[in-house]
């Protein structure tokens, strides 16, 4: 992972390269306003996200739809702004963390958008989890306003945004990554830079499409297994210690009682929602269509979680795939 | 691993206990043949072994239907007899390595076969992997003579038999684990005991299930990364320290370049074959099938090896699918 | 159809050829049994099908576990027997209609069976749905008693088999078919000679294999047409005189009211359950297994139909997986 | 429905019903054009559906990209224009057959676009395949023009396309798809009304993934018969008389052989091409991910055309699945 995770340089006073340059510019046309921070999407990921800019000492200008969502940020001691278009005309770094394309589309380009008032130099950080194709539409609008669009999105769920542990994988471009950085490494312990725009989107579908394959996966060979008279604890050791061992199996296990500590020990609550996990398969399918690209077992996983929503288990966490293949009854 | 790996206990003196005493009646019935192994099946995978027995300092007695395979038992110094039913009548420990369920029944139950001559106390080690139910019909068989039956599997392939570096999933007994402990690892460094008779297989079946399916889950999202733009040495670093983490990738990555010294790095030369994965994966359908468990994508994998098999990578690397998937031309 | 239904030739005096001998050697062997027909297996299926045997005159002889079913058949006017070999000394002609595979063993070669005291020149059909590879061993293990062994296993369900109206795929020697015709017409209106022993229940899975892999493609494509705003009713009209067209579709439509007088409009109820077609498709798969075969979409089907036999659905018509598929509720 | 549908207000006192209403004000809104015809898209089918409106009598007015296209049209007796635009400048009826979706919005909304000179009543006939969604939002602009825009995709090849044999699938306002029909039954002999906008599009992408589905169903179910030992003819028979029954089996099988005149028994020329229908498979899954449906067969059935388009059969017929899943060499 270190090598993975760029190293932050230390800052000089020279304003000798492309990135300096674009800061200075960044402060210059934003001036008074570069120790505010933006933040549109104040929900169960972006509150405990803003509240944490808060605590680092940025003055954060918040937005949401929903005043509840506003409130809790005032509550913490954050500002208030009206519009998307009012954040950005007071902040030259906003981040947004919104659900799925559209909103985000809406946000930036929509009435009352970020693009209405954006200055130039401002930098754009979004951690939602979104199709790469619009991360990177998103971003050519920005340059046409001089700012720089990112998208970073996370991993770690609810708990890793309010400890401030999330996993931000980010894409644009690299001389901004610095910049982009500092700020989110006030929200998460790992930066992970992964190359042109889009590309942290492209991570994270990739990532998960292969997280739920190996749940899954892992959920029916544990199955088979104990149907077959295996002991789960053995099954589950001597997998982990061989070439069948993967994350879902030896950290995550999806049977009950194998680990401590983990939603299936746990009547399957808290951890990675069901619903969230189709979501982000139906973004990986959306881009394997898309790139022409077959991906068979990535494609099965999708439909399983989607047929899986229309049951009680759309609530739980994504491991419930054990409890929904295992046959209970008989 | 090695709380799943019993330790050897000590031998000790009284004859107190069942286990001891069947030890006893092995000794005596098959008195002035303790230090003869008898070995049936010396192909590829058998040969070896049964030369890292002889080089161990046994005597070792094998049969083969194939001629030039008992030429090579001879010329490391091994024994040969012409039937089955001839090791049985000289070995009181015997390891059978054959290539599917038929040939099991046939050398255990079928002319001049095992059962023909076995006698009581004697230890038959199969180590051929093979349908878990055919393992339990035999045991019965064997025991209706005195003798004790247990499957025994390995994982690893031809270089780990000839390093005697293999790992051995044992079913049966569990007093007479030491016993077949003692033989195994002679030939393996991984003696894991695995519960009752056919609980080998059904370890090793349900592995191998993961594994196809985490390395066809691997190779599509690897694929899909690359078709996004991303580069795959960063994609796979990142999934290695993520959630979709797996022995598939972070160990024997199927994409070329990603790992040096991989079958995938070398034209997918090596390693363990299409043709034998997709053979394990129809045994693990069959036994799904018989316990009425559900494997969406244990099945699929099948499938998807099954059509690899028709195929130019019949012969290849298993990790060879990323190959089968990658659209290369167009 | 037609011409796939042998029609039935004309019955000569001379014994000229081959299937006359045999015939001229069952009268003699089985001299004065000649009119009675045996019939192990009364269950759902077997329990009407020899009620039409008796109907149709014939002396029939009958065996099942069940003391329910013996007695259902004494009702109607049938005899008993105690154990299947004495169905044998009886008869030279003889019906199964038994469960699985290991039954139709157990009930041939078993204890008591019928290879205890069957006589040259019986014509033994089974109409059990098996694997074809038990039809074969079976046959072989007549052929040495000097019978006749055919599988005749039947579409149609337990409605079919109270009116006579089944379809019989009959696999056997070309020769005696005349011979089993004479007697399942007794009990079905379709006699379909399919070549070898075994063929017959090839056909069967082969066909169930792609009722499954279409029923459950119109489910999911109406249910998509449906969500897509479609009337139902509509998108099946098009379909069914379109390329999409296939029986699910056009005949026993899975979505409710499209169509009257089908299990879809009828909550599901009656037709051909769940549970049934599973096993069919199991029967399938483990012949795609052992003949190296892909089935990709009957392997999936299997799979979804495996699941769907965990919920309340297990019941039900096998054409509920569009209830299955449905998101009802959200 | 409503806001879809432009509101056309009153102009005068004879015309008593909506529909003429329309009609009535197109042929004033388009005074001297109403025997011209816009084609839009003059590749392999819409070259030959041009050609058709020109043999029947009518001024067409067509524009392609490509110069031999246009060529084309010009030796049937067509006339050209340089850009959409002045094809809308011109003409009051205008058909548009476009690879995809994005040439579909550029054609329309793209710079020299029709959305820049059509004229009030305009009727826009798109028989691209296309995404439903992206028809309803071009839907939305053109009423903003006054104009019409009707989704009208086909059924049938080139060969279709010669003839003047399609079939076309409308969406759109009812009250004008007389005035469709009476364009597109010059090209076409069945002309289905399907409802709303888009809905063209819908049944067109349900009926082909149901096609797919059954065509995989077929030739897997085909192949295992085959590999069972039973012949094809026979097979075929049996099915196409039973509930196996489907339009792959009964009128396009594809095994070579089994019917004359089909693709299969011509090389897999011909047809309907593998990637066509793996086009049509992707809008399916993206209209499903978008719907949040469960679609497992037409998913995988989506994957499986997906590999085949990396290989050889690429350009053939889609019956060639069966060429894909045959083992043939070994």
């Amino acid at each position: 992972m270190a090598t993975l995770i760029r190293s932050i340089s230390a800052v000089t006073h020279q304003i000798s390269h492309k990135s300096s340059m674009r800061n200075f510019i960044r402060k210059c046309s934003a001036a008074g306003s570069q120790d505010k921070v933006g933040f549109i999407g104040l929900g169960n990921m972006g509150g405990p996200m803003a509240a944490n800019l808060v605590n680092s000492g940025h003055s954060v200008v918040g937005y949401d739809i929903n005043p509840e969502a506003i409130e809790r940020l005032r509550d913490v001691g954050g500002h208030v702004a009206p519009t998307p278009a009012d954040v950005a005309a007071e902040c030259s770094r906003i981040v947004t963390m919104l659900p799925n394309s559209q909103h985000v589309k809406n946000c930036y380009s929509g009435d009352h958008g970020i693009f209405e008032t954006v200055k130039p130099g401002t930098l754009l950080l979004d951690s939602s989890t979104i199709d790469p194709s619009v991360s990177k539409d998103v971003a050519v609008l920005a340059s046409k306003k001089g700012a720089t669009y990112m998208d970073s999105p996370v991993s770690g769920g609810v708990n890793a945004a309010k400890g401030g542990t999330l996993t931000f994988m980010v894409g644009g471009p690299e001389q901004e990554f610095e910049a982009a950085k500092t700020i989110l490494s006030l929200m998460g312990k790992n930066i992970v830079y992964c190359g042109g725009v889009g590309n942290g989107q492209s991570v994270k579908i990739c990532n998960n499409m292969l997280l739920a394959i190996t749940m899954i996966g892992t959920a029916e060979t544990m199955n088979l297994g104990m149907r077959l008279g295996l002991d789960p604890k053995l099954l589950a050791g001597i997998i982990n210690s061989s070439s069948g061992r993967c994350w879902a199996s030896d950290t995550y296990n999806p049977v009950p009682g194998v680990f401590d500590h983990v939603p299936s020990s746990n009547d399957y609550q808290g951890g990675f929602g069901t619903a969230l996990m189709t979501k982000d398969l139906g973004l990986a399918q959306d881009a394997a269509t898309k790139s022409l690209t077959p991906t068979p077992l990535g494609s099965l996983s999708h439909q399983i979680y989607r047929i899986m929503c229309a049951t009680e288990l759309s609530g739980k966490d994504f491991s419930s795939v054990f409890q929904f293949l295992k046959d209970n009854d008989k």
